[in-house]
């Protein structure tokens, strides 16, 4: 047995089942490998960004790592920027990063690069493995680390040499070690205790509360409990701007999200005098803006972290209902509601949020990269069937198919709803090819605005001059692109939509489609 | 006046005259200030590799940098790998990346990196503004530090404060400083006439020399030095694997390509007793195979350094041509050949070389990034119309059609061919989208054999075995690109040719075209 084998064996022994792969000549025998060892499904990116979303998108939703096999540092580097969004989502995500034999190194060949390096911004740890018969507990320890609550980023280099030497040690290592965390920390009683009070005493002041909810607690269990809370407390509940997995819609706790345009933002918390986090940062802006504050809650409001992204805020919030006596309250859960659909023949964004909410199938998956067009669907889904619902978490657009495509993986029997702006949609658009090889259930929504919209509002925010050449560099109609060309170039079947009955009759035939489907909407 | 018109301003007044784009909302100044200062052709990618590449492929066609700007550290990270190509090869780059305000970083907001750290590997020098002030000596420093012989990747962290801040010193320095060495160094007398004695000792012994040249040594001056030379001692005279620039076709002195198959260079180097390298490594193999050696040459072979890449190669020629009192001796320069077209229907790489050969435009740019299929259309462009030849220097793959958008900017009179893979060319397709944009004279050949064809090779190099797994991993026919939808979704004009004489015809249009044409040649 060689050290890639025994690499794939130990993956798999600890619970990876796929693989997201773009391999190359220095991967040969992980890739070999995987015909050796059975339980490991490797599965086709024709870009590496694809890979590393997917990955975001698979751990999200099975809540645990694949394996993501990459070529050298370049490989890595083209999926760094997914690698990005992962870790700002606080997803486990294991690169396998395939090197030059560690002899070769010295000798500088063309793809010769510091992998280190090139991981290190994106990765919570690193490791190079020295020797095949290493592969086997680096596979367990990249696990163990990626698995480390609430989910971490590994990556762990693979020279060739270590992948076809022959291994001495057979034996396969468990990946969960001791001094690794795979579970939050309990907060303490005292701080449960601490909290009561603050709260109590809020109360007592009239003191307006926001309790703001990120990563685990945004599950229907810590949107339940908040709501208690919220109940006792006269809070508000709010959700972060961007979040890795929420789960809303009929059935679940409804809670107003943090919007991204910096004004709304501040003026939606500036009431509260309290903000509480749960495994949430308090709320800054996503850029900074001349004149404009860094974070946006008032200035004299106070925040009290309830719960970090290491602890289990779950169990804090379970812990804070009982320290406030007021488990046995209901949850005010949202009711599916029907909206009236546009009878007006011109389709915008919020057409489509509406005639998507009317269809939404139950427990469908939502991933939102609509940016701009994105405010009508959020709007009308909210009382749509129960769905999940995932943004990408680190700003660096090019995330949505992605993970759209590995949120398919993860789920075959669910339907994923891709809601997906133009421009960010071309940063990835490589994804449709294996969604048509993989055959996966993915609806596709282009917003066909033909521009950068959000750069627009930004100009006016950072106070800049629009002259022609600044139009220019926002606006994507020349040439327009036609994403129907572009995804029946890659096997996925499309339909282009410019009104109201063509995007109806579109979402109908791609919501009965076995597989991949995508409708360009053409929206102002 | 702001920091960002002031940088603007600096690299205006120190030549560079392209930006290429893509800006996010930290880059808004900049962008606004183009508007304000003529002089900056502003050119707008999809995607940041597309941006990148391109900046490598203007210089190598200038001698000078182009600017990219890049949106904060994800959008530096989804160049970083056609940064890797620009560095193996030696190109000049400047790059400006967007970053948060100063204060704004602490806040941990989504896009906040490590942009320095993600920079570092694939940049020469690394420098974030602190002030607007700043900016215009940052810039200048920058375009420095990037011209710095033989041409170095620069990074400039431009902080969004400093670019909208308004600027209390207007002056702008020029790029040029003291410590900087625009050109490269010569090497001694001594070294020259070492040299000379090692040649005439190695020809009194009849052992074999081969002068291998890399750089800029590979343009005509160069080629016509070193054939003098190659005449004198019956050497043989040889271009390294991956070549930035390479002046070939009739009218030059044509030279011998060391092969990327290991075993071929192995082969094609195995009577060599002496290896001059001039601008260029002593040869090595790409990667690593087990049992076979790093280095291409005998073991037995003395390497000689006549010039590195930091010295002035040519110069070194001349300077070794005097010293052997060889000056008069005459090039032997190619002659223009046409080639018999193939008689049989059947398309493949060798039928598109000849039929391309016989066609090429005088002083065309080819740039060829064909992998397995580029064999044939290397050989018989070798006697065809004199032209430059870009190759993909760091082993990334999606380095071709960027590059030759790049060029195509850079030479608005000249026609490039990018001779294309479909697996490479599916990393970074939206440059067809650019090349629409500004009409640019780029004609693509896709070779589209549906498959990474090399790693089929490298599966038997590697002694892997394999498998359903593996080949699957190789295999782009599930479902088969089509490269005619995926390009006319772009907005360019596309064929498809599955013929001779498909291909031939598709030829003589996508050669009479005005802008951007695509061939999709099917090739086995």
């Amino acid at each position: 047995m060689n050290g890639a084998t025994s690499l794939v064996k130990s993956l798999v022994a600890n619970g990876v089942e796929v693989c997201f792969a773009n391999p190359g000549t220095s991967e040969m025998h992980f890739v070999a490998a995987l015909d050796q060892v059975p339980g490991l499904r490797c599965i086709l990116g024709l870009h590496e960004t694809v890979v590393t979303g997917a990955a975001d998108g698979y751990a999200r939703m099975t809540g645990k790592p694949a394996v993501t096999l990459l070529h050298t540092g370049p490989g890595l580097a083209n999926g760094l920027s997914n690698l990005h969004n992962a870790r700002k989502a606080w997803t486990p995500v294991v690169n396998v990063v395939g090197e030059h034999a560690l002899s070769h190194i010295e000798h500088d060949a063309p793809l010769t690069s510091d992998i280190q390096a090139i991981a290190a911004p994106m990765s919570h740890w690193v490791h190079t493995s020295q020797s095949a018969d290493s592969l086997a507990s680096g596979g367990a320890e990249a696990i163990a680390q990626a698995s480390r609550h609430p989910g971490h980023v590994a990556t762990l280099i693979l020279p060739a040499n270590t992948a076809w030497d022959e291994v001495l040690d057979e034996a396969v290592n468990p990946a969960a070690t001791a001094d690794i965390a795979l579970t939050g920390s309990r907060v303490s009683n005292e701080h449960i205790k601490g909290m009561t009070s603050i709260l109590q005493k809020a109360m007592a002041s009239h003191e307006a509360i926001a309790i703001v909810l990120g990563g685990h607690c945004l599950h229907a269990p810590g949107l339940e409990l908040a709501d208690k809370i919220a109940q006792h407390c006269s809070a508000t509940v709010l959700a972060e701007t961007f979040k890795a997995r929420f789960q809303r819609g009929a059935g679940r706790v409804s809670i107003v999200e943090i919007p991204y345009p910096i004004d709304a933002a501040i003026k939606m918390l500036s009431p509260f005098k309290h903000i509480v986090t749960v495994c949430a940062k308090a709320p800054v802006g996503f850029f900074a803006y001349p004149d404009k504050p860094s974070t946006l809650y008032p200035d004299d409001a106070q925040v009290h972290s309830l719960a970090s992204m290491h602890d289990d805020g779950v169990q804090a919030l379970h812990d804070l209902v009982n320290a406030l006596k007021v488990a046995e309250l209901t949850p005010r859960l949202q009711e599916q509601q029907t909206h009236e659909e546009p009878t007006e023949a011109a389709l915008d964004s919020h057409a489509v949020g509406v005639l998507l909410a009317n269809r939404l199938p139950e427990n469908a998956i939502v991933v939102d990269e609509a940016i701009t067009s994105g405010i009508g669907p959020t709007n009308s889904t909210a009382s749509a069937a129960a769905h999940d619902w995932l943004e990408v978490c680190g700003g660096s657009i090019g995330g949505g198919m992605p993970i759209a495509t590995g949120a398919a993986v993860a789920c075959p029997e669910r339907c994923v709803i891709n809601l997906q702006a133009d421009g960010s949609g071309m940063y990835s658009l490589q994804s449709l090819w294996t969604q048509a090889r993989e055959n996966l259930k993915v609806v596709t929504i282009i917003f066909a605005n033909s521009s950068y919209a959000i750069l627009k509002h930004e100009l006016d925010n950072v106070q800049a001059t629009s002259g022609r050449v600044a139009l220019d560099m926002m606006e994507l109609d020349r040439p327009t692109l036609d994403w129907v060309a572009m995804a029946s170039g890659m096997g996925v079947t499309a339909q282009r939509a410019t009104t109201v009955d063509e995007f109806r009759r579109a979402l109908d035939v791609a919501l009965a489609h076995d597989g991949p489907f995508l409708i360009e909407a053409v929206v102002p």
